[in-house]
């Protein structure tokens, strides 16, 4: 487990100060504080789904522009075979926009890259990556998306739409920006993790939903990835948030495509529309079957990425290098696909006109366009769609295993390099691919079969290589359903989501989990090992514990905050830290429990001066308020740069005042799993283990958690 | 409160008897258990579909039967004059199917009437309501609702789906009826409160989704009204037991409907196909109004019923009068429906074949049929999905108000009747009613508009009503976007129900919270209540507080067992309780906490007769197990059936190894949020408060919390 990760402080402190606020709020100051909620959920949804419109419009204008301009070279280069021409320039092209979209990635915002939803899986768990809801962060993120997709690599740009909701919710709610030093000084009773995590929690929520047009998805990945427990009020507002990202996002659309105000299309990505919507009881064994392939797919591809992330960190360290690994899949990407043009000469007839504007006739007669070519030329998006919908005859079984071949290496090489990049597309890809595969078997197996219908295979296909890679659940089958339009799939999308997760599950973990625990990110499970539940407190709990006097002097504050990393000390009565304790074992105690107090508010004390010596004393204490903390949230400066002159190290801080008293503790002899469900139910950090007399004898934090796996 | 209610242990007893079973428990015993949890809910599954679908297929059958043989009579009387007679036959025959159905329920299950939701919130929610998951209330339940609802009463068979559900789930996950006094000897591990209100909530979730064919819906009402806390492997089976339930009823169906394992239709009740997949953004101001005239009218609702179920439970109270009370309602709907048969002369063309064949000509012309005749004649839900897709001119708008204001009238009486009865049917036609009066208005003020369809607008005006009358949020909207099949009116939907919801509130409550509290049900709410915010344990605790010592003396447990009412005891030292303490303060303090003892387990020692000097003490201890824990569940012996002698009083029982050293305790400076939070995120039953020095001073249950509301 990495040190470099902090938990958030989803406890709320109940100090004096807190319970001063609340005697002073009154009826509408609680109204109020409620609607602001609302208020910032809706701000939320709608700039999400504002900020999914502009991505979504540039990626289609820059496609759109490379792809206007080559095509014609095209047609004028078949006649003159000159076609390296054209296609080196659409290469180029291609790496080019790599190359913008990767440096500004691997060199300002390393944390940008990829999908950002292990990112946004440990801030809801609790853990805060740094720098991960920086305003940098979502500006490189868009425009690196951007990049990413329009140069042509195989990859969505959904997972990103994911992470940008969570950026905006933690900038919009807490109405300042630490990057850029300024404060609207609004919605400052905000400014707290706990605040800031549910808030963080809508924001996800809405870029799920405004990327796949799934309100209730987006709510139900919020709660699976991160809901400590089910709190009413707060799902409500999350949901909320993600009904309105869609529908702005669906207005937006509805003016830039021209029928202004004609809200059906949801979603930047959706399935389009599926004509089947039955299925026999009978094919259940078929769906099983396919679950299996999709689990076993999906762990090799998690276990081939594991191995390529491993020698990443420990090769490709440098900016240089980074950059230079995407500008080679690019370029990679470009060709493969222009080898496979040459090699599978897969000519279709055009039919409508949608196919006569985007299909390249290439080596075909005319009336006849390529399918690789047409599937090269085209956005991730529009493929999956294809693969979807498209009559039986659009790709023959060669093409088809071409080209799920190329975009499993591809997707796989892909997912990792520093440009952010989604991976629910490619595996939907990969997925689609190989469904159509089965239908095509099908069919040649019993050709008279009516239920045998492309759409389906294709959709089931997808989902159970998405399930395989990403192993999630629940939201993942509402997530499937909404964008699809369709309820009746339900039931076979669930069982072969399930299997893929059983069957990837045997081998290894989902491609997040995998990525989270690689970096070592103190990720607390959804249940305890069964293995350890026979473990009480005091086995799993840190001892000696540091811990802090009622009264304490300067001095020792200083001394242990530079000493030690712990975020948070236990306040104790009748123990004197200066008695060096002999024995070492368990029963040793450290005086009797107070409450709990955290580094951070250590940190506002000593720098507001709070001692009892001081002259002024009655001033600082009527003076000091929680304010005085909301203000130094989230940066609390590091503890060498607070100036306390050898005089003051002599005062004393009575941190009664300051003190979380209700801090919860449990007793020496609770089981593991009593503790972690404790943990895991109200989002703690510290937990103090207290003895039969209530004086503390060890603690237990994340890392303890965490460290059983 | 009423202390007719006891509460749920959700907490696990983790004894040195259980320590030692996990000890026991190899790996494998870990994966059969968990595959025996997904055997019982695939079970609970499947048994609710199939129960959803013999409820359907007899009212089906039983409507039928009634108007095939009314219907000639009809046509052959409207010749020769004699039209009161047939109408008589059939306003007797509905008579008599409620009296069977509502003597059923007053007189063996009482708490089988109505819907049940309220019953299964309860449960839910952690409160043991008496009944309510009998194998006898399940047949009684079953029968009644047939019989209402082919008894023309306005009443939905949806409510009591739910409640099916949930009584399958008890059922089966136990694995033996107490009722019927049989035993399967299987599941075994399942006997508890934990594992039953896990399962509880799956067979809700399936009653759901096989009502409305609304599997995400099921889970998320399972998780509104119940959840705890988010437990991830949970909603997964959850969510999986609902789809089998959707699965299960749309084979059957499929058979029964002759197009054999085609399974496109979900639920047995879906709002319909809509045509209208669109709504503008100007629409919206509308959609708000109609949410409020959807919370108005509910709160309207609410009230009278309200005032009338205080009627009821203070003059109704005879079985023979509730009877008759039923009797007269389904006389009354019968008749008031005749009489608007009279009055209203809305005739229509036939058009399609579907309207011939149910369509009754009546006093109309020829080729023509009576809009009020054919909803006379209707099961309600054709009737719901009638007002959402007929045609325009289907009905005017003075049918509509008289059908609308009927119809509320008689489903507010009819709702609290003793016949299982559900409430979303009723709330449904009102809206739709309405809603399409919205839209006859919206008509006319604009005739070209195009957005005015009529589906759009009944829909929404019964989402209004809907949920101006129960006052749920998530989840109803979930579950009509899913009847409906329609994701793009999630927004509007949403809007609607939020702003009933906020409209209502200001009123009164949901009618099934109402109907909670009203039978003084101490269930706790979602947040605690903002006035509270600055309470502290110590004033909400309840003090003195009753204690056993861990060795205690068979007789003093008896005398405290027959005395107190309580069901749960902190074991402590240090402490003699037959030192009377003079001083009642805050301070006083009855010994040091060591662990909790509830009163089922004191019973099972006492009847075990685990005492300390027994002759063959040791065997006692090695005998005694879980297992003995286990058979005596649910219904544990009252104490004064157990037989102990004299001689016996001054024995001895040790409760250490059997009482909970981990049960939970608070410091009583904690604020009352955080023992809610506590409380509400983990399931407590009994939380002990205790002193700085670890001694118990109070106790906090259920009661206390729902005390302050
Ligand atoms: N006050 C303390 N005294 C002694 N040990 C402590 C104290 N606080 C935490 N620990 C222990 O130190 C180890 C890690 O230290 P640290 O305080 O950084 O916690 P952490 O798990 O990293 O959580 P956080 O994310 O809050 O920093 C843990 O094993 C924890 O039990
Ligand atoms: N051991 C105890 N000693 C003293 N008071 C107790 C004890 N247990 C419970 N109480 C108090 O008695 C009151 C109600 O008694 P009771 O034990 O029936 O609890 P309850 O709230 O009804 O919960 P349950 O549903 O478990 O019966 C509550 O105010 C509670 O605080
Ligand atoms: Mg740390
Ligand atoms: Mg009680």
């Amino acid at each position: 487990l990495s040190g470099k990760y902090e938990s958030l402080d989803y406890d709320i402190v109940e100090n004096d100060l807190f319970e001063e606020m609340l005697k002073n709020n009154t009826n509408k100051d609680y109204i109020k504080t409620e609607f602001l909620r609302w208020l910032i959920m809706g701000m939320i949804g709608v700039l999400t789904g504002l900020v999914a419109c502009l991505i979504d419009v540039c990626v289609i204008q820059t496609t759109q522009l490379k792809f206007g301009y080559i095509k014609d070279y095209i047609t004028s280069c078949l006649e003159n075979f000159c076609l390296e021409v054209p296609l080196l320039i659409w290469i180029c092209c291609n790496a080019f926009l790599i190359l913008i979209g990767s440096f500004l990635t691997a060199k300002f915002a390393p944390v940008a890259s990829g999908s950002g939803i292990p990112q946004i899986k440990c801030f809801l768990n609790g853990v805060k990556v740094p720098h991960v809801v920086r305003l940098k962060t979502i500006v490189i993120k868009i425009v690196g998306v951007i990049c990413a997709v329009s140069g042509g690599l195989i990859v969505g740009k959904e997972g990103p739409m994911i992470h940008s909701g969570a950026v905006i919710a933690a900038g919009i709610s807490q109405g300042k920006s630490s990057t850029f030093l300024f404060d609207f000084k609004i919605f400052e009773m905000f400014r707290s993790d706990h605040e800031k995590r549910d808030f963080v929690s809508g924001g996800a929520a809405a870029g799920v939903s405004a990327a796949f047009g799934a309100p209730v998805g987006g709510v139900l990945f919020s709660l699976e990835e991160g809901a400590s427990f089910w709190n009413q009020a707060l799902t409500w507002r999350i949901f909320f948030a993600s009904m309105l990202s869609t529908f702005t996002l669906n207005v937006v659309q509805s003016f830039v495509k021209g029928h202004p105000l004609d809200l059906s299309s949801p979603g930047l990505f959706n399935f389009g529309k599926f004509e089947t919507t039955t299925y026999g009881g009978l094919e259940i064994p078929i769906f099983i079957l396919m679950g299996i392939v999709g689990g076993l797919l999906g762990a090799l591809f998690n276990h081939i990425n594991c191995k390529l992330t491993i020698f990443r960190r420990k090769y490709i360290t440098k900016v240089y290098l980074q950059v230079l690994e995407a500008v080679i899949v690019a370029l990679c990407t470009g060709t493969a696909f222009y080898v496979c043009l040459y090699f599978d000469n897969d000519c279709q007839v055009m039919e409508s006109s949608e196919s006569q504007e985007n299909g390249i006739q290439f080596f075909c007669d005319d009336g006849k366009f390529s399918s690789m070519a047409s599937v090269m030329f085209r956005s991730p998006e529009e493929s999956v769609k294809s693969l979807f919908h498209d009559l039986p005859e659009t790709y023959q079984p060669t093409t088809l295993i071409l080209y799920c071949t190329m975009c499993f290496f591809l997707a796989l090489w892909t997912y990792g390099l520093f440009v952010p990049s989604g991976l629910f597309i490619p595996s939907l890809l990969i997925g689609a691919g190989w469904g159509r595969l089965v239908a095509i078997l099908l069919h040649y197996i019993s050709p008279t079969a009516k239920w045998v219908t492309f759409e389906k295979y294709a959709l089931l296909g997808a989902a159970a290589q998405l399930g395989g890679i990403v192993r999630m659940t629940i939201s993942l089958t509402v997530i499937i359903m909404e964008a699809s339009g369709n309820i009746t799939f339900g039931l076979p999308v669930m069982i072969v989501l399930m299997v893929a997760k059983w069957v990837g599950d045997i081998f290894n973990e989902g491609i997040y989990d995998m990525h989270i625990h690689m970096q070592g990110v103190p990720l607390v499970g959804w249940e305890p090992s069964s293995m350890l539940s026979t473990k009480r407190a005091s086995e799993v709990m840190s001892h000696p514990v540091t811990v802090f006097r009622t009264k304490e002097t300067v001095g020792r504050i200083i001394d242990v905050l530079k000493s030690e990393t712990h975020n948070g000390f236990p306040v104790v009565d009748d123990y004197d830290p200066f008695v060096e304790q002999s024995f070492q074992d368990e029963a040793e105690s450290f005086g009797r429990y107070k409450g709990l107090i955290l580094r951070s508010q250590l940190i506002v004390l000593l720098k507001m001066k709070a001692f009892e010596e001081h002259e002024d004393v009655q001033d600082v204490k009527s003076v000091l308020n929680i304010k005085d903390f909301r203000d130094a949230y989230p940066r609390f400066i590091p503890i060498h740069q607070i100036n306390i002159s050898p005089h003051e190290r002599e005062f004393t801080i009575d941190l009664q005042p300051y003190m979380n008293p209700g801090a919860y503790t449990v007793s020496h002899n609770s089981s593991f799993p009593r503790i972690f469900r404790l943990f895991r139910a109200l989002g703690l950090r510290h937990l103090v283990v207290v003895n039969e007399n209530n004086k503390v004898i060890g603690m237990v934090t994340r890392k303890d958690l965490a460290r059983y796996r």
